[in-house]
């Protein structure tokens, strides 16, 4: 459809000679002159920087920086080089995207499609800056509205005696080929396999409440307790089921007159709003991960 | 001090003939026409009315009526028995409120001061329409500052071996002399033996979060995890540690640069906005309570 | 398409049989009695009620009564006969919807997609139980789109020059064919000859700012301000530009950090949401309006 | 009252050695790198910093700056005047504050004490770490409350007549005496001769409606027109009437239930909820200022 993919993904002129820094490390004295220093010694320019030391005595410091220079695209590689050594010194976990490398993600979707179609609507606005390289299901019901706006669509269905083969087919398809694995309701447990190749690039939405519900049918369980707020939670998948770090939450209220499906339309109003967030923010290079929490400069 | 209850507990003269009705019942036809029927051939004008039914197929039928009428105070016993008939026909759980009759409180403090002194601030200021009988707490910190109100401050220490003893010392002093108990952040458990005289009538605040974290020092498991919204919970008091009706509950937004004392900091605040506004809709009898939730007309 | 218009619009069969009712009138004695009496009297049970009245002294009286009456198709005409008396009596305001009756609503949109986009999202998700009869445009851009749906597209172009022809080409496409007026981000001012006969049945959404901004360029505005919070409203249209009767407002934080791009589009996503919830309430017949004022029972 | 002051002003042992740096000037290169490496070269340990630009081509660079450093008392003057040489170079303006020098308030006050109140309240709960110094009036209402803190009241009467005489008085009490003027709920308008010598150092308080209503009894238009939400914007004060640079705005929802009695008593609660926030930050050296617009590093 000629509508779609009206901006996203495009390269604006200034893309081109600017990039983003992001740093962990333990905090130490001398950090925040050094890189400043190297990057102006560099030719450099600090548009953006913000930076965060968690627990000041011996703690963690996180650094995300956002700098331009000219013809980066020839100078990148050696000014990785050079970073490498003060990195060393300071024993940092650090990387540099350059922003005329528009990050490639893969969505993964069941049935529901709310979260997937609000990702689409975002993309095609210009909203979310990146290219969405393919969508994964294991239903064939999207292929169709996917495939209208030119996004291949991977039908790979997972029953229990084809698990393991389903896990094997995503990951050669993904492996490689994309930056971020976006969940958008994506009702399968994701495979080992694939969580570690994409530690902190797979981001998963689910409902929360206030408080948990533990066992089947929460929605039905926050009804009977009648809750007054309920929410989602974006968050970094890990091993450990709905365990990993969180990005984003929001909430809303509800009140005794919501009935179980109408708890169900809020929820998932609230859950295609905090996982957009959610991944523009990985997007945009805000987020950092220390153990497990983020660090979300935004 | 002369300062304090310059309004709260006053009755206003619209007051003297004014009263509020609550209902529940099975529903079923012709209920909202009797009970209209039966206030407008009594003389009274109704001015307020919410209702609500719960699952409309054999669900629960709940109503909040406020009403004018003359002479109320002359009125009300044989206004009450008249109505008995209705209400045994439609197997009614019903009250009637006088406006002019203020709601009783005992408050029960530990240590932490926030929401005593926050329902204190909104009684003096006029916003917490009711009497405050009494503050009892297992501490004497507050002592001076509750009597400056002009409040009666009863202490009566808790300890593992004078607990039951304490617990009764409690019941004989609030009972049957007020209406309504605030848990105001009172550390201790309360005993059975209070509970059931006031079911429904022991409100308790606790802090809430997005997900739920088990087990101690919450705020630290919530700083570990990161998450970006700590909450509040008001409730009513069952047997069930934490797991009584809900009344209020409400959030705000932190990130990773709040430490866990700042967590804290910003429970409080929610805490005691919540706590505050849940004793405010029980004294203007907005809650009516079936089974484990709250339907609340506010 | 065939995924689209899954659920909005068809018919529930509890539906066939099931009805609101909403009045206004002065506030007097035995109006909730007299009507539910009728109700009762007719065989209709009574599923939902509101009822509020705006100043109780000689104030006005407000209802929404959602009820059940069997073979309703066959007695709806005998039964407004019926309530005609009653209504005159009360000097009432009132309606009766039938909840087979799907509403039909034309969208008008000029360039700007996001609010058409969401509503037509909403739709085919089932969440806006309604019919979407036709979108009106004075820009051919969302002809392929909307077309998509199955949904009439109408190019009216408008310009000084043809205002008024297009104004009365607006007219005779809409009047009588359709029951509520979205304007989902329309840029042109609506002319008299359209307000006249919707009256509190167009909506129209605009953003405001806290303080309000005079002039051209509200958010640059309100950027070089420095606000914390944008926000949108959604209100019936008037013959006063922007004053009509409000029906629902958002906001969102925001900080320095949000250049005018990153507000405007924050404010796109307030502005699709809130629509979203006003004409939502509409066509569950939620709002009643009085003088410049919504009672809206949500 | 021993109860109160326990935490507020009072220097804890890490802060003997901490500071705040806040700087403003044009955006250009090497200023990130020449700060840091003049504080890590000074011996200085950064534990938070911020940074902001506003429009990178051309623009404005904002930073704060917070360092450990010890034998801070002795060393702040010699590294003032080391650092002058820096900020001269950039053009900067810029301020280190001590956080063993704790900020100094004068709150004035009219006759509504609920933003005093909230103020005294976090206060002595430690939250505003701040010396309150003394309370400024136009009425004696609140001398005796104020006094029970231990804090001096000043009762200035301000009548047309004497309006100026009164303005010298205030200017006589609190120049060069406090750092920051709060006003709490304050009904006159500030003399130009007290907002000179504390430009960006007098906070004001005042509610905020969506959308904004010109003229008297903004509340009772609020009501009128059915707005559904209300809030609060605290701003520094400047010669133009509630036009000064926003720090902090706040909103909560409002129905067609809520009275313009209600409408009020919420606005109370958020005006001493923002103000807070507003005077927290200001303490915490968290705010710039750039033509009428603040920076918040929160």
């Amino acid at each position: 459809m000629d509508k779609h993919a009206k901006i996203s993904g495009q390269i604006k002129p200034y893309e081109h000679h600017r990039a983003r820094m992001l740093i962990s490390c333990p905090d130490g004295p001398g950090i925040v002159a050094t890189v400043s220093r190297f990057l102006y010694e560099h030719g450099a320019n600090i548009v953006q920087s913000d930076q965060y030391t968690m627990d000041p005595e011996g703690g963690m410091f996180f650094m995300r920086i956002e700098f331009d220079l000219d013809q980066l695209e020839d100078r990148i590689d050696s000014l990785k080089r050079d970073f490498a050594e003060i990195a060393d010194k300071f024993q940092m976990e650090w990387n540099i995207f350059q922003l005329s490398h528009k990050k490639k993600l893969a969505i993964f979707v069941s049935k529901e499609d709310h979260c997937l179609v609000e990702l689409l609507w975002q993309w095609q606005a210009g909203d979310l800056d990146a290219d969405i390289s393919m969508v994964v299901s294991n239903h064939p019901d999207m292929k169709e509205y996917v495939e209208s706006f030119g996004i291949p669509y991977y039908h790979i269905p997972v029953t229990p005696d084809t698990k393991r083969e389903a896990e094997q087919k995503q990951l050669e398809i993904v492996n490689g080929k994309v930056d971020l694995i976006v969940l958008a309701r994506y009702m399968q447990i994701v495979s080992p396999a694939l969580i570690q190749p994409y530690r902190n690039r797979i981001i998963n939405i689910h409902h929360s409440f206030l408080p948990a519900f533990v066992g089947g049918k929460p929605y039905a369980q926050a009804y009977d307790r009648g809750v007054k707020i309920i929410g989602a939670t974006a968050h970094y998948v890990t091993e450990e089921l709905d365990g990993g770090p969180i990005i984003e939450q929001d909430v809303q209220r509800v009140s005794h007159r919501d009935d179980v499906a109408e708890l169900k339309r809020i929820g998932r109003t609230i859950e295609r709003v905090v996982l957009a967030r959610a991944v523009k923010w990985h997007i945009e290079d805000r987020i950092l991960v220390h153990q497990n929490k983020t660090v979300v400069f935004n």
